[in-house]
C-alpha cells in the first residue's frame, strides 16, 4: 500500500480523493486545506484523516498529491522533496517559469518520484493515438491538429488570475503535441481574439484562438483553442503522417440515434470538461501509484511541465506581438 | 457496340433510356411500348427511334432490355428468345411461377444471354459485403439480417397486383439472401401485419413484415420489411459469420454534421428507394453489356429469378397460413 | 442510510458488493454465501462483515442483494419477504415458472419492495431509446429489432444448467421488449441451431437463434442470438415506428480512427457483455436504492420477471416443435 | 437550349465536355485545341464538332467554356468578351495578378455573364454547411477549420509552373473561407515545409503548410494543405459559431464495416480528388445555365476570383517572409 497525503480540497482536490479512496494500492491517509472545514470535510467523506498542511511534510506517508491553488504548488513541492515524499503536482508548477524552474531543480536533486498532473496523456483513446504513433502505423509525422474547446467561459476572476489562455488551456495541448510527436516546438505563431466576450480582452486575455507550431522535425501543429461552445465540450486530435493518419474523434455521451425526417439526429458531446476526462484522473493516479510501485512507466515529467509552460510563454508573447516566436527546441 | 431495343417507356423503361444513352458501348437504337405515344417521347429524349412492340423482334438488335409490365414479360422473353436476342429482363419474370418456369426453359433452350433486373446487388456497398463474404472475412456465415423499409406506401391498385408484399417487396431480398450465402432456404417463416394502412390488409397483403429463414446449411437468415418510414429509404444489410461481421450501412445523402445543444443533427437518408439505387442500374447495365462483350461475370440468373420467386411464394404461404413452410432447398 | 447485506459472493455477488461499497447512501453490512471463505474474502475487500445465510435473516438490515446461484433465489425471496426486507434479486426467479411465481405471491403478499435484475434497462443509450419513445418522437411503434452476440459461448456445464439460450440469453431482451414498447407477446416463432459448437446442441440446446414476436398491438419483434462473435460482446437495439426510428447502436469501446490506405480502421466493441454492461449495474442499484427512500421510480417487477419467464418459456417450446407458440399476452 | 463551344480538351476539358453532353438544356456545339487532334477526338466521344480556337469568337455560342492552359485564360476572356459571349472560366484567371484584373475588367465593361471555376461551393455536403450558417444555425462565424490534402504530388515540372501550393492548391480553400463566411482575410500567416519531397523544395514551393488567417469580422481561419496522403483525398470544412458548430466530414467511398477482432474496418476516402469532386463538375455547370436561363442564383464570380488570387499571394509572401502579412480586406 502506497500512503497519501492531499493538500487541497477545493473541486480537484475532491476530485483526486475520489480516485485516491478507490485506488486498492492505495492507503488514503491525510487531507490538507489552507480552510480546515474543507479539508475535514473531504476527509470524513473518504475516510481519510484531516490534518494542517504542515503536517502532512511531518508525517510519514509515501506521496503527496498536490491539488491546491496554483501559487502554493512551487513551495509545497519543495517541502515534499526536502523530506522524500514523492510528488503528484496538478499542473502548472508555477505561473511564473522561473519559479518553475526552481522547484524543479528542488525535486531532481531531492530524486523523489514526481508526475505533472498532465491528465490528457491518459485518456484511452488519447492513449490509443500514441499506440498508432508508436508502432509505426502513421510514419514519419507531418502535421498535427488539436481541438480544444470548452462549452463555458470562466468567470473574468478566474482569467486575470489563470496567466491567459496560453497558460490556462492550450498548455495541456502543448503537453499532448509534444508527448504525442516525440518532438520539441522551433517556431510558434499564435493569433486570437475576445469574440466571446470582451471583458476578456479587456482583462487582457483571448478567448478564440490559432496556434502553429514548426517542430525541430519540420512537422507542423495547429491548436484551436475557444471558450465556448454551445454544444459541450470539444476534445479532438489528428496525427497526419507519411503512412496514415489517426485521429482520437469527438466523443459522444451516448449512443442513440433518431432517424426522422430528413434528419438523424444524435446524442452530442459531454456537457463539460470534466465529465470529458473524468475517467483520465483515475488512471493517472493509477500509473503514478504503479511507478512508485517499481512498474516502469513514462510519466509527464518535471521537463514536461517545464517544456509546456515554455512553449505556453512563447505563445503568449506571439499573441501580443503579432509575430512569429522562435523557440530553442 | 451493343445494339439495344427498349421495351417499355413508363418509369423504369426511362431509367433504363437514360443509361442505355450514356453506356459508351451501346448503341440504344429502338423504343417500343404499347402506349406509342410514350414510347416516341422517351425516344427523342435519348436520340432512339420509336417502333412497334412486335417490330423489335424484326430488328437486328443484339440485346432487349424489357422494362414493361409484369405481365408481359414471360411473351417478350420468349419472342426475344426465339430470334436469339439477349435478354435483359425486369423483375419478376411472371407472378405465376409456372408460367415463369416455361419462360425460363424458352431462355435456356434458345441459349441466349440472360439477365433479371436484381440490380441492387450492383450496388456498391453490398458488393463490398459480398467481396469480404467471399474473401473469407467473416468465416462460415451462421446469420444474415437484411432490412427493407421503402418511405411511402404504394397505391392500393399496385398492391392488388402486385402479388403482396413478398413477391414484390422481400423479393430483392430473397436474392441477396442467396447471393451472399450461396446458399438455399430450406424453412421460412414469415409474420407480418397492415399496420400502416388497414386497405392493405382489405387487399389481403400486408404492410409490415418478418421474415426468418434457415438456410441448406443451418444459417438462419432475417429480413423485416415495412412499406412506410418517416425518415427515406431505408436498406441495410448485415452478415455475421464465425470469423467476423460484415456490414453495408444505412447510407446518408450528404456527410454534414450540426452540432447544437446536447444534440448532433446529421442528414439523413435518401427520401425514395430510386435515389438511393439509381446508380445500381448504370451498373448492371454495364455488367450485362460486359458479358455480351465477352467477359465472364456472374450475373443474376434465370434461376436466382426463379429461386428468388419461389421464396416469395413459400413465405406467402407462411403469411397465410401461420406455420413455417418447408422448401426443397 | 439503507442497510444492505449481499448473498452470493461468486463473480456477481462481488459487481453488487463493489456497487454496494461505493454508493453514497447505502451501508452494506454483511456479505453470506454458503461458501463462508468466499464470503470473507468480499466482506474484506469491501469493508462489511461476513455471515451465516440464515443470519441474514435475523439481522436488521433494510434489504437484500439475492446474487447466489440460481436454484437458492426463490427460498432466499421468501425468507427475506417474511422478515419485511426488501429485495433487489438477480435473474431469473427459478427456473421453473410455477416455482417462480409462488414466491413472487410471498413477496407480493409481504408488500416489501422488489427488483429484479433486468440491468440492461439502466444503460443509458437504451434508456435514450425507451426516452424518446415515450416522448413520442417515434409515434406508433411497429418493429422492434434487438441484437444480443456475446463473444464466447459458456461451457457446456453451464449451458446443462442455464434453462437453454432463450431462459439465459435471450430473457434481457424479451425484458427489452416489453419494456420498451409496453407491450405483450401474443405469438411467437424461434428457430435455432448448434452452429458454434455441436456439443451445445448434444447437451439439447442452440448457440444460434432467430426469434419473432407478434406483440397484442399489433408490433412485430425480432431477437438474435449468438453465443460466440468474433468481434467482442455485439448489443443493439432498434425500435421503428410510424414517425421515426430510434437506435441504440453498437458501442465502441475508443474514439480512435485509423486512416491508412483505402481503409480506416477503428477500435471495436467491448471485448465482453461485462464491460458494456458494467455502468448498468451501479445504475439499477441507485435505481433501487432512491426508491427505497420514497422516490417514485419504475423498477422491474415481479410482474416483469415472470412475463419474461414466461415468453422464455414459449419461445423454448417454439424452438423445441418447430412451430409458432401463441401466448396469451 | 445554350449553345457552348468548348475550348480545352485536356484532362479538365474531357471533364466539363462530359457535363456539356449530358446536360438537357445544352447544346454541345464546338470544341477547340491548339492540338486538333485532340479537339477532334474529344469532340467525336461528344458528339460535337472540332473547330480552330480562333473560329470559336465567330461563331454564334451562347457561351464558352475555357478549359485550357492557364496561359490562355485571361486572352480567351478578353475575345469572349470582346463579341458578348457568356464565360465559364477555370480557375484561375492568370498566375498574374495584374494580368487576371484587366481581364475581369474586359469582361465587367462587356457585361457578359461569368463564373469561375470553383467547383468545391458546388458540392452537397459543403452546400449544406453553407445553407446551416445561412439559416443562422451556428450564430456568428468565431472560427474556421478547412483541410485540403491530396493523395499524390503533381510531377515537379507541374510545380514548378503552377504558382506553388498556395495559388494552385489552398486557393480553393482561400475561396471557401470567403464564401462560407461572407467575410475577408484582414491578415494571413502561412508556415511550410517540403515534408514530402526535397524536390518541391529546391523548386521553391512547399507541400506540407499551415495558413492561419483573421477576417474582417474577428474570425479565424485555418487551413492545413498537403500534397500527399497515404489514405486517398481528404477534404474537410469546419465552421464554428457561437450557436453551434457544422461540419462537412471526410467522405467515405462506401458504407462498408468489417467488425473483426478488436477492430472495425471500413471503407475509406476516394483515392484522387476528382473521384471526390466529379459531381460538382456537373452541379456547377447546371448553375450556370441556369442563371443563363434567368434564374437568380449567385455564382462564383469574378470578385471572387480576384479576391481568392490576392488572399493566395499573400499567403505565398508570408511563406516566403516568415511573417504576417496584412491584407486591405
Amino acid at each position: 500500500m502506497v500512503h497519501f497525503a492531499l493538500v487541497g480540497a477545493g473541486f480537484m482536490g475532491n476530485v483526486h480523493a475520489a480516485s485516491l479512496a478507490r485506488h486498492p494500492a492505495v492507503s488514503f491517509d491525510f487531507v490538507a486545506d489552507v480552510d480546515g472545514e474543507r479539508a475535514r470535510a473531504t476527509a470524513a467523506k473518504y475516510g481519510a484523516r484531516s490534518i494542517e498542511v504542515d503536517s502532512v511534510f511531518e508525517s510519514n506517508v509515501d506521496a503527496v498529491l498536490i491539488a491546491s491553488t496554483t501559487d502554493t504548488h512551487a513551495d509545497l513541492m519543495d517541502r515534499a522533496a526536502t523530506v522524500g515524499q514523492a510528488i503528484y503536482c496538478e499542473k502548472p508548477i508555477d505561473l511564473d517559469l522561473d519559479r518553475a524552474k526552481r522547484a524543479s531543480r528542488a525535486v531532481e536533486r531531492a530524486g523523489v518520484p514526481f508526475m505533472i498532473g498532465f491528465n490528457r496523456r491518459f485518456d484511452r483513446s488519447h492513449a490509443g493515438v500514441k499506440k498508432a504513433i508508436d508502432e509505426g502505423e502513421i510514419g514519419r509525422i507531418e502535421m498535427v491538429q488539436l481541438t480544444s474547446r470548452g462549452p463555458t467561459p470562466p468567470p473574468i476572476s478566474y482569467v486575470r488570475a489563470s496567466g491567459g489562455q496560453m497558460r490556462d488551456q492550450a498548455i495541456h495541448f502543448f503537453d499532448l503535441a509534444r508527448w504525442l510527436t516525440g518532438d520539441e516546438p522551433v517556431e510558434i505563431f499564435a493569433i486570437g481574439d475576445a469574440l466571446v466576450d470582451p471583458a476578456v480582452g479587456e482583462a487582457g486575455d483571448v478567448d478564440t484562438s490559432l496556434v502553429v507550431m514548426r517542430m525541430a522535425s519540420g512537422a507542423l501543429c495547429q491548436i484551436d483553442c475557444s471558450r465556448r461552445t454551445a454544444y459541450g465540450y470539444d476534445e479532438r486530435l489528428e496525427v497526419f503522417g507519411s503512412l496514415g493518419m489517426v485521429e482520437s474523434r469527438r466523443q459522444r455521451v451516448r449512443d442513440v440515434s433518431l432517424y426522422k425526417g430528413r434528419k438523424v439526429v444524435e446524442d452530442g458531446m459531454h456537457p463539460g470538461w470534466f465529465e470529458r476526462v473524468e475517467d483520465t484522473y483515475r488512471a493517472a493516479l493509477d500509473a503514478f501509484v504503479r511507478v512508485l510501485a517499481g512498474e516502469d512507466l513514462a510519466l509527464p515529467s518535471l521537463a514536461a511541465a517545464l517544456a509546456a509552460q515554455t512553449t505556453a510563454d512563447a505563445a503568449t508573447l506571439s499573441l501580443q506581438s503579432g509575430s512569429p516566436v522562435l523557440l530553442d527546441g
